[in-house]
């Protein structure tokens, strides 16, 4: 069985109904599911997880962002988030049985889908971009939806499908495939944010570290700590491990222990299996050896 | 989905035409999958490892003992490996959504049916043992088959089920729950099996160590090597990372680096988790947040 996962964003973070309603259109579809969902009232942003057989969770994101444009008017949207659709952004990741190249093919598809039936005009973005600078959504988001209206007539912005002027309640709307992120925290034993900024400048790839890691030192004030804040965006090239071993080393050169650490939410196995190969120095090991990826193989083909 | 798996032993393992027979009767069970079979000639006994739904599994366990009673005759059977049974032995283990509980009353059936529907002497083992030396499957084995002719007359061998006489051509079979067991070897860089033995010596249960280790040293003459091999028989008591954590350190006393370890066949999900969550410090983390894991619970109820 193939599956992907897409974690779509909608600006819509208040109204209950209206985000259970985007939801209801990819609940018909059999061989989707959802896994979770959240509302945030101050970003008034809702990101819902699925995953599916890459068909129906195509057919199902193209239901949901139809339903999105009827029920969301950007003109009216208030949030912290910055945003620039009534769908914001909709990522595919390949988590089982599927390459990157498949989850391209589908985000492009629906762009096209999405840009022609639903008159919104659609950028590809990270791995599916056409061009280097629409591979951070954040530089095509800049400007947001009140400044699209004129960003767009520039040449350099034209969208890669649909119409060339901004959608007048739904705005425009970024579609693309990406790998699989992880939200990787360690937590130091001291207060002194000083300490934690150093070490995510040492590990994060902008200030000369790990290429795939993104890193800010936060404050945890009720417990009086200091936290590396990380995203892996490439868990296979920045592993986990290694990750966490530089860091610990760097928390050492200033006498500071790491007590623990977290992930947010999921992790894939692979990401697991491989930490676990490292350090018990196993070389001939891989995730068919799992006997719940066994028996997702062989029972569920 | 709740699922159980099962490694039964036939004594069986030169003709494969009887074994493929004996496995083609668990093949009509729709819920059950062979992961894996396997013949040894020298031993003169074949293993196989299914998966099913506990119901299936149970009745496609008799199926195959029944096929193994017809083909197998005892009398005539030689091999190096000690055996008592036509089926020598079958263990049933949790491996999702199951607990320990639900193996030993599937245990407890089968061999019910095994002693009142194909007469032959069944003896519960492991978690299943009715007493304390019942538990270990060698000191029930003892005297094999040829023994058990007289054995069975002690009335401290009194089978759980079945007849007081060992069947004539398929003599008598062992039938229990266990927990899984991980085959795990550690490589150390020298020649010297002393080292590999004083270090095996250290963490296996018989002589001091971890309670649920049992190891030897053996020597790797081709890569000229020695090695620290051992099956850990309760993964969630004497976890991997600990047990290897503890040779890497002992190798270190004798100046002797771990080259590397090798796990033979599978493991579970949660063996792996363990050890990543361990390493690198994870406190709040389990199986549920794995994607794979979560698919086969989403996918498949």
């Amino acid at each position: 069985m193939k599956l992907v996962e897409s974690v779509p964003n909608f600006s819509e973070g208040r109204d209950e109904e209206k985000v259970i309603k985007i939801i209801e259109a990819a609940q018909k579809y059999e061989k989707v599911k959802i896994l979770d969902w959240s509302m945030d009232h101050d970003h008034n942003r809702s990101v819902v997880t699925l995953i599916g057989e890459p068909n129906e969770i195509e057919n199902a994101l193209f239901d949901m962002v139809k339903v999105a444009t009827e029920l969301i008017d950007l003109r009216t949207h208030k949030g912290e988030h910055p945003r620039m659709g009534a769908t914001d952004v909709i990522p595919f990741i390949p988590v089982m049985n599927t390459k990157m190249e498949e989850c391209i093919e589908i985000s492009k598809r629906l762009g096209e889908r999405i840009g022609n039936e639903l008159n919104i005009p659609v950028y590809l973005y990270e791995k599916s971009a056409t061009s280097p600078e629409r591979e951070n959504l954040s530089k095509i988001r800049k400007g947001e939806f009140e400044g699209f209206f004129e960003k767009i007539k520039d040449p350099k912005w034209k969208p890669d499908y649909g119409p060339s002027e901004v959608h007048p309640s739904a705005g425009v709307v970024a579609v693309g495939a990406r790998e699989y992120l992880i939200a990787f925290n360690v937590n130091l034993g001291t207060d002194n944010i000083e300490i934690a900024d150093k070490i995510a400048k040492a590990v994060r790839h902008i200030s000369g570290g790990f290429r795939y890691v993104k890193a800010m030192g936060v404050e945890l004030k009720e417990k009086g700590i200091v936290q590396v804040s990380m995203n892996l965006t490439n868990y296979k090239k920045s592993p986990i491990f290694r990750v966490f071993e530089a860091i610990k080393r760097e928390a050492q050169r200033y006498g500071v222990p790491v007590i623990n650490s977290e992930i947010i939410g999921m992790i894939p196995l692979k990401a697991a299996i491989e930490a676990m190969k490292w350090y018990i120095q196993l070389d001939d090991f891989d995730e068919s050896r799992v006997i719940e990826n066994k028996i997702l193989n062989t029972f569920f083909e």
